[in-house]
């Protein structure tokens, strides 16, 4: 065991934690279509599945509100999980599965993540036990196994009581029973409401939640209250009877508990199953126990299907480098998430608009063919005056919900931006020349003049400065107040406008369109010169100027003095010169850097400034005010390798992830299957709680590592005529190997120091190339690949 | 003790009970004008006050949704509650006042609920413990002291711990420290919201919580997780710890936590007092206290104002009857819940028109002026159709919410219905008289006018068989789908509506106007007769007809067959003759009596009827659908004793209370300390579950009964000339007493049964009165009264 307390585990294939107490927020997530479930490493459960908005089936003891997936969430006795009591029956000794409710520590503990399971592997009692969850790859149906073995000679007699607290379903209605036809709890209820057009839309919701057994159960209950008695939940009262008494709920908080009496020989096991979900009605519930237990390997073919789904997310590279956490999470977990945000859009049903984009433009590295039809999607809603609504719609019920109501003017910015990692991935210019309708108009237009109109509004959207307006925030989403009067630019807004222009200025320069290339890369240049001129100050620019004319992110300020985007995209955008590159990063290590990564702003504000708005009254160090946020630091990643730091983005780079020392993973609390949303930042004001992980993994940030990872460290981007070869490996790396998948056909790349040389050969299938750039690539070959670097 | 478990004590003062878990959701509760608190008998709390919706400031450890007090709240481990730990520093030992979190049994438990404060008396571990809440008088401030006795005679080593929880505040922003300058941990938090303008507005939100104590602690900890840690609520780690780690909670779950380590004396003992709330900023904190802690007495004065404050609902009789509990509840605990009621109008800004009516008619008999000012209100925001608003706004920023955006079409009928029982209190038929204007033009027109409007307005609102128009509910807010679609009428409305203008008929009559008198009684002898013709099944009455034109609530359904609310109505209308009622009083026993009273309807629905709504979606026995709702049951209560059913109608008032047996008070689980909004029903369907009580203490139930008492049982009423003497005491009533306060004067009134007279004697200060009638009242005198009945 590393002394971290966790380490990759079945070949790099799993993550394992070895403890539920040392990382006790840990945790992991799986997903299909339908169904989100992340377990953390005690057994709580945090899952929603799509109807077609997010929907809980397993809720709190009280009444919750509907909101969007919190960061940290706090777990508490009666937060919903999923639960297997141990009692033997010989002594009366109780201990449970995972970990909680119980808490009595096992002989072996293993919390472990794979990629389209999550299970725990323990010892107890004499006893070894596996808790494996896997996915329905195509329903909101969890599918569990137990598997119970005898370690010992003796023979056991035990009770083994799977418990899914149900929780507060609603205040209408809700109860619960056991139905003998189908082998099941099921616990119905009706979804609060008043007013009458609300019942016919709420008759589609899935209002019933089940727990499907393959086996005919000893004994039930349905109640919770009934269940836990005064014992609590670590030590109901009905597992002191020798059978629960197989009550039912009756406008009582609901809860699934089975027993099942199992005599077990010396060294012999025992299986048991169970789908736990939503379900409109009995005939869904009664389908279901058709498929997973009354067909012949119904249960073990689901599994299958739903790995095969998740399969279906490799990445374009495989790496072999010095850097052994840096390769487990690049090859297994990186391309993964990046698949998650993809091919589900978070869940969701109406993406920000932004996200919406990068999470697609990352999948030009996984199913590339997603973000052509995620760009048309948008463009299909643009307005005809080049304006990109807040939110995409993605079902026909869907509407714009939370902050997708609040005006941002960030939105075009996206399209080139995204585009261009598509292009180079896919030389696709025949996307731009589809034809495609607007959002408030019938009459088509190539993509091309789509992404034209969106230039020419984010051109539009500027002050008599030339300075992009900010409106009620860019993509800081909650930077509302600085410009809601009407006049406020962002800093941000007009370097990224000038990033935008300047990307989508090659792209026409690519397709031949000389005239608009010059005309765009014009357009950058004058609004770098504007942020130039209003905006920097000194050592770094300025976040923004306030609706009062008042500069903001800079040296005066108490809080909020600098702010980690405008400098990083000031470097994307060509606005920032050499000098101007050596002040910032040297303000951004002095300012911004932790041992965790590198915060999003500093100091964090500690109090509303109402010229700035809602991400000033945030907690401290965490989300937009201070945390070290993910994004962000991906973005400055990116940058690093576009002005040719590479040891400065490698350390970036491995900062994004837990696992460099045993107290830096007890203190991020966070196994790499993942990279959160944020950690929290505001290390200088608040130590105590700096690096802890959201442990939230929406996030756009990984789309833009693989990015960084493509385009920067190991330099493998697509061009018209090939790939191009042009890595930054940090100083220190001797070699690495990397298998690139790459237009349909695969390069296995060494790229290795070579002493004496000065500049980089590239040698293909043993043959010296003219240029660090592979050409005529054929579909379905292989290349051997050499690149000797100096 | 009783054989309940429970029993009155302090001279009727207070009502105990003697175990935490044989009615464990038992509860009390306390108010002002700013505040509402529940406790329960084991010391969960819930809580909320006015900002100037209602608002929380111990919340559940899950983001809650904002909502009304829901009935049979749930309780769970980390539910918000108020409590204390003991720990014995000599052996370690741990337990926990009043009982939660620990569940260690006492020596001695009794939960003691007070009208003006709730407190426990606990013996455990040779101490003695009283833990006691009182509230602020004016300010949204509990109030708590804590008392530990050393029992024995050896020193005492402990630790005394104040837990109060304070639950996810936010997922913006929450955090807290203790303040050494206030002597108090103070949680802060930020409300969430996504829009601008609702900063401004949320800017006066209380968004802090704070526990300040009157001595300095030990230590103190702040942080819910770090306090609990491994051990669970019932042992938490910090406690096996010397001192708290007196830590602060930054983005983590707050929780107040202070140690005092006390070295107590044999037979010594020691005072704590804590005061917890909301606060807007640490000004509000510090002025309290100043108020509470620094100003001499400033805590005990302020208990005292706040037990003057309650005192101030007294009820205009005292009773002794043959039954004592009936006593007992009559005048301690029935005033009190009417007061309640009437005085903070169940602390809401847009309280449903009819409920503010009703629990304003109840103030007739506590504090009559409110009545009138109440009317004043409600008539001024009735429109010039006559029509009044479904919720009457009690606040310049408050808003139609909840059920109030459904259109419902009764309210106008609680006008003269509660109006009547203010004018028999009062004779003030001035107020009739009294100008003022419409919520939609400023032209004023008399009480007398606008109530003439409105019953023109139910007049009008009535379909072409003469039968009034339930649009999206009556009475039954959830009975929303019988007539959305502009045809469905309603046969309790319908009755209602008859006896609205029977009332408003006698007032007009009282006034003098005999021909409008005469036309409203033709008016509802027409309603009446339409609700004989289409309406009445054979033996009862149906509740109404669908949109559909199907009658329902008759003998052809399956469920929802019979309804108390039409036969009730009838015999108030007078639309029922003897044999009709007969026939009603024989169904309502053989289909909706219960051992815990009359339920509202029955079968409760097991499934939803599209042509009757929602409220057939509610659990069956819960709510509406066919639990004992109060409400109903008491206007079948005033209906019995209108049709001279003295014994019928004490059976129906005493099941509304518990107690008659140890039985049916453990399956009602509650304390006979005020009257639920309903008892679980569906008596036939669901015996399990049958009688448990609400425990919700909101309803128009109380204004009903006090108003039977007063025209039916004691039959003390008032008229113009003076007061009435017609009572109807059970037939096996020997003898009552009871002192009457009325119009300024007091009657001390013997009843009694005389053998060998026919005709009731009135004898009024030793003097035979030719009627039962005392005129010529003189305020500020005490009159003798004996009524000698046959």
């Amino acid at each position: 065991m590393a002394a971290t307390g966790m380490q990759p585990g079945d070949n790099d294939q799993r993550y394992d934690l070895f403890s539920p107490t040392t990382m006790p927020l840990a945790a992991a997530f799986l997903w299909n279509k339908q169904l989100m479930v992340q377990l953390n490493c005690r057994g709580y459960a945090t899952a929603q599945f799509m109807q077609p908005e997010p929907a809980k089936y397993a809720h709190a003891p009280a009444l919750e509100a509907k909101t969007f997936m919190q960061p940290e969430q706090p777990y508490y006795a009666h937060h919903p999980g999923r639960f297997v009591y141990i009692k033997d029956e010989q002594n009366a000794k109780l201990f449970s599965v995972p970990y909680e409710p119980v808490r009595s520590k096992a002989d072996k503990f293993v919390f472990s993540a794979g990629k389209s399971d999550i299970c725990w592997h323990l010892q107890q009692q004499g006893l070894q036990l596996e808790w494996r969850l896997c996915l329905s790859p195509d329903q909101p149906h969890e599918l569990w196994q137990l598997t119970v073995t005898n370690l010992g000679a003796q023979p056991r007699e035990l009770s083994i009581y799977p418990y899914f607290p149900v929780g507060y379903m609603s205040w209408m209605n809700q109860s619960a029973k056991f139905e003998p036809a189908l082998n099941a709890i099921v616990c119905s209820s009706v979804t609060p409401y008043q007013k009458y057009p609300d019942y016919f839309k709420n008759k589609q919701l899935k209002d019933k939640t089940f727990l499907l057994a393959e086996q005919v159960p000893t004994s039930w209950q349905c109640a919770q209250q009934a269940f836990e008695g005064e014992g609590g939940l670590h030590a109901p009262d009905a597992l002191q009877q020798t059978e629960l008494d197989s009550g039912d709920a009756l406008y009582e908080t609901p809860a699934c508990v089975l027993q099942y009496r199992l005599q077990l020989a010396g060294s012999a096991q025992q299986v048991y199953r169970f789908v736990f979900g939503p379900a409109l009605d009995e005939d869904e519930i009664a389908a279901a126990r058709q498929r997973y237990f009354l067909t012949p390997d119904g249960f073990t073919k689901a599994q299958q299907q739903y790995s095969a789904y998740i399969a279906q997310g490799q990445g374009c590279i495989k790496i072999e480098t010095p850097d052994a956490a840096l390769d487990n999470f690049v090859n297994h977990w990186l391309p993964r998430q990046v698949y998650y945000h993809g091919d589900v859009n978070r869940l969701t049903t109406d993406p920000q608009t932004r996200n919406y984009l990068q999470d697609n433009m990352g999948m030009s590295y996984v199913r590339p063919e997603a973000f052509r039809t995620a760009l048309l999607t948008a463009l299909s809603q643009q307005h005809s005056s080049g304006e990109m609504p807040d939110g995409i719609l993605l079902h026909p019920d869907a509407e714009l919900k939370y902050i997708n109501q609040v005006p941002h003017t960030d939105q075009c910015v996206w399209l080139p931006v995204c585009l261009s990692a598509y292009l180079a991935e896919t030389n696709d210019t025949a996307l731009l020349q589809q034809e495609i309708a607007f959002g408030d108009s019938a009459v088509q237009a190539s993509v091309f003049e789509h992404i034209c109109r969106a230039m020419s509004w984010l051109l539009h959207k500027r002050d008599a400065r030339g300075l992009s307006f900010i409106e009620q925030g860019d993509w800081c989403d909650p930077m509302n107040m600085v410009g809601y009067r009407g006049r406020g630019v962002s800093g941000w807004l007009s370097l990224a406008a000038a990033y935008a222009l300047n990307c989508w200025a090659d792209i026409c320069q690519h397709c031949g369109d000389t005239a608009r290339a010059e005309q765009y890369r014009s357009d950058a240049h004058s609004v770098n010169q504007a942020v130039n001129h209003y905006l920097w100050d000194g050592k770094w620019y300025g976040r923004g100027i306030t609706d009062d004319n008042v500069v903001f992110g800079v040296s005066k300020d108490d809080e909020g003095r600098i702010y980690l985007n405008p400098q990083s995209w000031a470097m994307l955008s060509g606005a920032a010169n050499n000098e101007q590159q050596q002040l910032m990063l040297a303000e951004i290590d002095a300012q911004l850097a932790t041992p965790y990564g590198v915060q999003m702003l500093a100091p964090a504000y500690t109090a509303m400034r109402e010229d700035v708005g809602r991400v000033t009254q945030k907690h401290p160090g965490s989300a937009e005010n201070g945390s070290v946020y993910n994004h962000a630091a991906a973005f400055y990643l990116y940058a690093l390798y576009q002005i040719n730091q590479p040891d400065k983005a490698f350390q970036i780079l491995r900062q994004m992830l837990p696992g460099s020392t045993e107290q830096d993973c007890l203190q991020r609390g966070q196994l790499p299957v993942f990279m959160p949303n944020y950690y929290r930042g505001a290390y200088r004001q608040f130590p105590r709680t700096a690096g802890r992980s959201s442990q939230l993994f929406n996030t756009g940030t990984v789309h833009w590592v693989y990015r960084a990872l493509i385009e920067g460290l190991f330099g493998v981007k697509g061009c018209a005529d090939g790939l191009l070869l042009k890595p930054q490996l940090p100083t220190d790396w001797p070699q690495v190997k990397l298998t690139r998948q790459f237009r349909g056909a695969e390069f296995s790349i060494v790229m290795r120091r070579q002493a004496g040389i000065k500049t980089a050969q590239l040698w293909v299938d043993g043959q010296l190339q003219p240029a660090a750039l592979i050409k005529n690539i054929v579909r379905g070959r292989q290349y051997q690949v050499e690149l000797l670097l100096p």
